[in-house]
């Protein structure tokens, strides 16, 4: 732990003690005084008689800026052991698209109690963003934003500004509509600024306003707001209405969920693991995987069970299996992540798609001959027989050639048919592989059995 | 490819053709009205004959927009098929960090030509930053910020935004300094905007002002500035003064830089390997991993001949070997990935991590059971012999419970000697676990052999 933690922790327990000597003018001045994250971690650590003093002592809208830096994993308990009253006001003060997150997972029954509780306008609000499909734009957006008419002038507009900032998400991008609430134009805060006093917003607003889709899937969101580097993205429907926008906070948010999703995909676990300390919770997450792999396994072991005989008669055989399984599992995983990544970063076209099997398929060439070639003159150096190390070289290089290809062949095809090639899972193409080389080595071995004995 | 990138790669053929003839107004009108990221795109397809077209149709300051979307990896040639001159002026036209960043990858006497064709204030920018090491806070930061004197009103800190607004990354923070440049204090665009005119800034700032060392590990700052919600933060040297700004938008590149370096060790290869179509490359790239593995499968294989009494008498042992192998691999990358992803995300303390490793040998200890026990049945049923069932569903329980825990271990331990453990990469804990379950089946196997006989 290094030093700023250090601080952070020993702040965290002058403000618990305070919080327990129950003085609720010192505890607002400390708490209120940190950032609404450092706030959080704090909640999160202290126990539940805490935090429901926590709750007497903070407003609905103090408590809603610290809620919006909880994760989603772990909020949920929280608006449950609130008085309703209290949390369907903690809703209300909270950003839209983070409190419709929330309600997202709770239970119909609750979020109707929420919503009931809460006043009107607000819960209009929340209603129409929960019927957005999750990961799409709609789902991220919030409708906390500013927009204006195009006929306004720019010293109407920052009147307005000056009114409408502190509700809103962001200021720095003002999204002009037009009569019918279409959007038209974008303006930044900036240009705004350096405008004279007098001229419309029509005439100074860029009419190339780049938006989604609501029903865009998030991570295309994500790769535009990259790639062209906005703060912020307006949202519209199929007739071009302006809906809401997404902000770049959200989208580093949308980053972290992907990348960590693609990664523990990879690893053949689920996403989330690593928050539980119950081995119970862990073990029922993992175990489907490992079942899976545990029959494709069985398999394994049946189609060598096929070549008995083989082994038999050359028993030193069956020392090199883990060695040629694993070598098709590595190379196989090696091929399948720069497929899952060229794919995820939008990299190839259709010619792509072709090119990189085709340099796949070399690159197995090339990798395949130079291990065969040094592996069959290791085994002959180690075990003096010539054609024992042939068989072993020439079967690690099909293998290589073979599972190379399979690592990228497999996802392009899933993403040929729309299934997110991220879950082609490191364990599955290594499994697959296992069984590819056995094959391979075994079918070899049989074959040209009269030289090995 | 969908409709919007057929649409996108039509507009493109059309400017070609426009570029082609040889129509300045035409190609400028229609270029210049792209957004830079696609001119960048285009830019990145056409042959070097329409390309130094474009430089001379274009002037540094539009190349120098665009080049900011190219990149790191493809940009450098372009450089050096420019004019020097040229050249040198689009770099004096980018983002200072963006410079750099690029100059940083060029061979010194290149470096030296182009600053000393350069303007000298433009060219003392990037020599400042050239000194900051990879990685740090100091390499992705940028000098182009907006700070104020404390003393200042809004009234004229609106007068000098006006001013310096064009040239600034962002003009959404304002950073205060004190007369000797020191970092005091923290102005949003918002609260100068909803602020009096003739109030001081100092009246107005936030004192709280988050700030990061320019020493500071790229990774960290992203965490922060995703944990806090920033669009951007100062960067101070050990006494306090101010010294740049990072910005969310390098945030985004960062962050996808990070994640996709974690996933390509999980998967045993170099970043950056799918942007190259040469299979030769590739090889490269992946023969280091993949001959290191050799070598540790070739331990597998000998540890495994020590046992070949064993395998002689009893041959039907060999079957299981790939499935016992399989399983600890599977399970140890599921581990990894767990212990891998909570480091990155900072989510353990010192208690935290003797938590995941008692987690992680409970969870291992119920998938072990789990699977052994299924195990044992289907061998008993399939080969119609319990000690045979016995062993194996023991093997893979003691397997699974080992490779679990060494696979949280080993990145823990890393992570203590400062060593990332992001580079404990899947093949390798998949390799170790391979060597630590051919011990246990084959010491089980031996100890135990006259029950198999």
């Amino acid at each position: 732990m290094d030093n700023k933690e250090e601080v952070k922790w020993e702040a965290f327990n002058r403000i618990l003690e305070i919080l327990q000597s129950e003085n609720i003018y010192d505890f607002r001045e400390h708490f209120l005084d940190m950032h609404p994250y450092d706030q959080a971690l704090f909640f999160m650590e202290v126990e539940k008689k805490d935090r429901m003093l926590i709750y007497g002592y903070l407003s609905p809208e103090e408590v809603a800026a610290m809620m919006e830096h909880i994760g989603l994993e772990d909020i949920q308990p929280f608006f449950t052991e609130m008085d309703t009253n209290y949390a369907s006001m903690v809703f209300a003060e909270m950003s839209t698209d983070d409190a419709v997150d929330i309600l997202n997972e709770m239970e119909k029954e609750k979020v109707v109690s929420f919503l009931t509780i809460m006043n009107k306008a607000d819960a209009e609000d929340i209603k129409d963003l929960l019927h957005y499909e999750e990961k799409t734009a709609g789902s991220i957006m919030t409708t906390e934003f500013i927009s204006v008419n195009k006929m306004q002038t720019v010293k109407d507009t920052m009147n307005q500004l000056k009114e409408e900032a502190p509700d809103a998400e962001t200021i720095y991008y003002l999204y002009v509509v037009d009569g019918d609430k279409r959007l038209v134009g974008v303006l930044s805060l900036r240009d705004l600024i350096i405008a004279d006093d007098h001229t419309t917003i029509e005439s100074i607003m860029n009419e190339k306003v780049f938006h989604v889709s609501v029903a865009e899937n998030q991570e295309d969101v994500a790769k535009s707001m990259r790639d062209y580097d906005f703060l912020a993205v307006p949202v519209v429907d199929f007739q071009q209405h302006l809906l809401g926008i997404i902000t770049v906070d959200d989208i580093l948010d949308v980053m972290e969920e992907e990348a960590s999703e693609d990664y523990s995909r990879l690893a053949g676990i689920s996403d989330g693991d690593s928050k539980d300390t119950n081995p119970l919770i862990a073990a029922k997450k993992r175990l489907p995987w490992l079942i899976i792999l545990l029959f494709l396994g069985l398999l394994t072991a049946s189609l060598i069970g096929q070549f008995e005989e083989t082994l038999n008669q050359v028993t030193i055989l069956s020392i090199f299996i883990p060695l040629i399984g694993g070598m098709a599992g590595n190379t196989g995983t090696q091929a399948l992540a720069v497929a899952v990544r060229g794919l995820a970063t939008g990299e190839y076209g259709d010619s792509g798609k072709l090119k990189l099997i085709l340099r796949e398929a070399g690159t197995g060439l090339i990798t395949g001959t130079v291990c065969g070639l040094i592996i069959t003159v290791i085994i002959f150096l180690w075990q003096d027989n010539i054609y024992l190390g042939i068989l072993i070289g020439l079967s690690i290089m099909l293998t290589l050639v073979v599972a190379t290809l399979a690592g990228s062949f497999i996802p392009l095809l899933m993403d040929r048919f729309r299934i997110d090639p991220a879950v082609a899972s490191g364990p599955f193409i290594t499994t697959i592989n296992d069984i590819i080389s056995v094959l391979i080595y075994f079918g070899l071995a049989t074959t040209f059995m009269r030289l090995l004995l």
